[in-house]
Formats: C-alpha cells, structure tokens, sequence
C-alpha cells in the first residue's frame, strides 16, 4: 500500500530464513481484514509501499534450524501477530503481550497478502492442521480455517473479554467480518440474547443465521434507544465494539447497562474517548479488550471447525488471486464485499 | 458551599418526615471526603449554598410510617447513596444504580454535614450498628464504623473491582484516605505485593502499616518508570486509581501491567482521556470502578470492624465540631489533615 486508496501488486524478492527460528509458508488461502481499510483510508502517501496482511493459510516451504513444531510441506495457520509461545505473556494467554512479538504488515516483518511469506518465531506463530490436504480440502472448510488466523478469534476474544455467559443480554456493535463472528462466539458462550447493530441485511441475516435474536439497524441515539427499548430500559450487560469508530464507541456507552462490560475489539481509530462520570464511572461500566492472543485460543477453535460444529468461513462472500487484490480492497471498502479471500 | 473555597455554616430548619419512607437521623459523626474538595477548588460562586456532605453515622430521630428496619434510637450508618436495596440493581449488588436511589449534598436530598438529616428510604438507604451505644463507644471504634459510610468501602469496591487476588501486584495510586483505604482492602483481599504511590511520608507510613510493601514518591514518568522497575518491567495486575484527577488517571494506564485492570474510585474531574492503543488497547488492560456500592459490602466489613480485625477509622487524624467545618475543609484542602471527622 502506498498510501490512501493506493494498493499494488509488485513482484519482491522471495522470502528467506533470515533467523534460525523462522519459517518460510507458501500462500494457500490469505484475506484483507476490517483492519486493513484504516490505512487503506487514511495512509499518507509514500513512495515506498509498505507490506500487507496478517491472515494466513499455507504450507510450510522451509524452516529455520532451531525449528521444532513443523516442518516443510505442513499445512499451517498463522495468527496475525507474532508470538515465541513461551514467554511469560504468552504463558498466560496473551500472545499479543508476547516479550518477543511483534506485528505483521510492516517493513521488518512483511505482509502475508503474498505468494510466500517469512515467520518469525514459527514454533510459536504456525499452528499445525492436522490430517488436511489443502489441494483437496473443502472451499467451507478452508475459509474456517483462514477465519482462525484473526477474524473469527478477534470476535471471540471480544466474548471472552465482555464475560459473556448464559443469561447475558450481549450488543454486537457492527455487521462488518468480526462483528459477526463476535454474534457466533456470544452463541457459543452461551448468551441469552444478542442483539445486532448493524443496517446491511445480507450481513445481519449471517447474524441472525448465528444466533442475533434482534437487529438493530438504526444508530446513534436512535440506535441506544431502540436497545435501551429492548432490554427494559437497563441496557445490556456485554457490548461487543467490533468497528473501532468514535460513533460506535459512542453508542457502546450508551446501552451499556450499570455494571455491565464494554469489550472493544475494533483497533481505535481515537486515542482519547468518553470515559468520565457521564460515560463509563457513573454506571461503573468496565471497558476491556485489545488484540486478540488467537494463539491462545486457536486449537479449541480449530478442533471445533475440524469437528464441523462452527462455520466461520461463511463471513467470506468473495474471493479474489493476488493479482486481483487492489480490486478486493476496493469491494470491501464499497462494501460490495463482507471480507474477501485471497487465494493462491 | 457558596462556591470555591466558601463554606458556611448556617442555621436552616430541621429536617422532616416527608415520605413514610423517609427517617431523621440525628448526627454522631460525619466528615469531609476527598471528593467534597472537588467543588472546593471549582464550584461557581452562587447566592445560593449548597448543602454538603455524605458520610454519617448517627441515631435515629423519627421514621416514616412505612420505615420497618430501624426505628428511632437505633444508631445507624448512612451509606453515600440513597438506595431501595430491593431494586434489580440492589439484588444484583450495585446499590449506586438503584432505580429509586439518589445522592446526598444537594437541595433535594440535603447533605449530610449537619446536625439532623433525612434519609430517604430509610429501609435500604441505613444499616443498623447492633450492640454499640455511641454515647459510651470507644473512639476509634466510631472512626471506623464512620469509614463505612463511604471511604475504606469505596477503597474495598475498587479493590473488588481490580479483582485483587492472591499472587497478584496491586499499585495504588493516592496517598489519600480512599487510597489507604485501598491498601487495607487490597491486604484483606490477599494482594502479594502492594505499591503504594504517594509522597506525604506520614500517610504513606500507614499505608505501610496497612499493608504497603513499597512506597514510590516520584509521580508521572519517572513513577511509571520506578514501578516497572519494581516489576521486572512487566506493570501491575492491578492500579487502583484514588485520585480522579488526570495526571493519576496516566499514572494508571502507563503502569498496568498487559491484561490488567486498571480500577478508578477517584471521581474522574475528566470526561474523555486515552483509551486508544497506546494506552489501554495495545495491551487489552480493563478499566472499572465507578461510584461504591457501599450497602453492598457493608455487613461484612461491619462485622470486621466490630470483631476489632480491621481499623480503618486511622484515616481521621483531625475532628471538628459542627460550626468549625469550614476549617475542616481548609485543613483538608491544604493536606493538613488526611480526614477530618465531624463530631456532634
């Protein structure tokens, strides 16, 4: 990406092991992220690009010699952030703490949007599939699997983070990829009631299809009075920011009940926000969230996608080769496209 | 207080029955919160005073005909808020959100400094002190019930809140009576290690009686720096922030620990501050707190106090008598006095 709306397709050196600990994974299935719309509006421009991407899919082509886990011609997810597995952050399950991590789609790291990519730390950033054939394996099923490098996780971390649990009223905020991937993640924990902000019905009937009991399509205070209509007046007890807006943080605050939990999972495109008497402190709302530790997460969800008892994959509704990544960019920027595949 | 640094005290009419809800209480002790220091330094110069205070121990007056869980001459705590404690937010523990609740020190509810107070919704809005006559109890015994009207149960609630817990560092930050208040609580929640941040050496010496295991004097960069240190440069599990001001409040997010919580029971005198990824959401630390549900937890540190387990009334180290409260508020104001206690 070269700056704002300026995405290009160039051939670059092919990637190395640079480090004993690296690997080195061909592109079997990669996507664009909600995340990846940020820069895509509002990067300056530059006259160098900068690498993109940070969900992958893929074999395993070589591997450093300090490599244990896997070995070439694994197929293999990577987690959108890096992460040694081992450190005492990781230890406890946030691998986006992790004391030697670091970030994809950068410089230093590259971007996975690519034919082959380097990864760093492998034995901690590749998680191996087992006894699937990615040249035979089911479209359905290699989209789960693409879905448990970020989106689908970054939606569960944000049900996790919010305490969702049987007899919770959860607001997902946002009919975006995550946002509906946080509908199924609350279903699987158990909410009672979720309740769906968002206004493109094809994105919010996946969400009814994965649990939301009610949408909201309207927003601002119209939107936190419908919810606050729905729920007896008290709000609800989990909020799920799946956007990373102002207005969507605005309305998170709004129907949160007293005592209830805001979880954000939308990277803030803010740094400062409400959160004095009349926002967070006078209802004593908590706020919580961050980059989802998917490495934590990533074998549970990965048995249960293997066993068939979730269908994640089904947030994709376009796919794209990589010569053809600009135009995905620009389909999910239009909203044109929920999230777009990358395939090999 | 007539505004800024106005206080007066003036001859009114005796409170009422106005509600067969309602009680009149008869002052044994009040005092002056931190938070009544707020309007000290910032509330406009009006005709007009407005009636101060919200924390009373006292002996009831007169109830309301429908008033069955005290009865005149019983000695009572008034919680800082107004509550049903029959409400949905009652039962659930979170008196402060009570659908029929309100707070004190202001022209409908009164304020607490003072000779005779009504008490709205005296079933829920006062617990009764079993087996103490004030006229003959011991002082300190006094203090420290007076302390659960609001301060060591606003340090307690922060402390739950935080989620303090064996194994885990607690950093307090505030030298104030709340913050003492929160060491206390963070002992008798099992804390492992407790840094208190504060530079007043006899309030931090208390605190260190209470429980601290380090004091940090230094403030802003160099005490986030000092507690890293301390930490192996990894933060705290837990900030509990007993100020409210700003310069606390980054204190807070700069010496959290990833996936910590950063707890605030200081009334925030901000409304927006950074909550964005350089702050909380690149390391998913929590943010809680708000208003202390005292009434909740106010049996079970009331059977502390009476048991002698914990002494919390050390907070006051100053007494005035009703028409030298002004004074009070000078002392506190110019940190003469921790916490200045009201006598009849």
């Amino acid at each position: 990406m070269y700056g704002a709306g300026d995405v290009r397709v160039e051939q670059v050196p092919d990637p190395s092991i640079q480090l004993p600990t690296d690997a080195v994974v061909r592109l079997v299935r990669a996507c664009i992220c909600g995340s990846d719309l940020h820069p895509y509006h509002s990067l300056p421009a530059s006259g160098r690009g900068n690498p993109m991407g940070h969900e992958l899919i893929g074999v395993v082509e070589a591997v450093g010699s300090q490599v244990t886990s896997v070995r070439p011609g694994d197929f293999v997810i990577a987690p959108f952030a890096v992460s040694d597995n081992t450190c005492v952050f990781c230890r406890e399950g946030l691998h986006t703490a992790c004391l030697h991590g670091g970030w994809y789609g950068n410089p230093a790291n590259g971007g996975l949007q690519a034919e082959l990519s380097r990864i760093p730390l492998a034995d901690g950033s590749l998680v191996k599939v087992p006894d699937v054939d990615p040249a035979t394996a089911d479209e359905g099923l290699l989209a789960s699997l693409l879905t448990l490098s970020d989106v689908y996780l970054t939606g569960w971390h944000a049900a996790v983070q919010g305490r969702v649990a049987p007899g919770r009223t959860v607001t997902v905020i946002g009919d975006g990829a995550v946002g509906l991937s946080a509908v199924l993640a609350s279903r699987q924990l158990g909410a009672e009631r979720i309740i769906l902000m968002g206004r493109h019905r094809d994105r919010t009937d996946l969400g009814v299809e994965w649990g939301a009991t009610d949408v909201v399509a309207e927003r601002g205070p119209e939107g936190i009075a419908r919810v606050l209509d729905l729920t007896d007046g008290e709000g609800s007890h989990v909020v799920l920011e799946a956007v990373g807006l102002m207005p969507a943080y605005e309305q998170a605050h709004g129907v949160v009940r007293p005592g209830g939990v805001i979880s954000r999972v939308g990277v803030p495109q803010y740094e400062s926000a409400p959160i004095g008497f009349g926002s967070l402190f006078g209802k004593n709302a908590a706020l919580t969230g961050g980059p989802a530790p998917v490495r934590a997460y990533l074998e549970g969800a990965l048995a249960q996608v293997l066993a068939g008892e979730i269908d994640p994959g089904r947030v994709f509704d376009r796919s794209v080769g990589l010569d053809d990544v600009p135009a995905g960019y620009a389909a999910m920027d239009a909203r044109q496209a929920l999230k777009v595949m990358i395939t090999a």
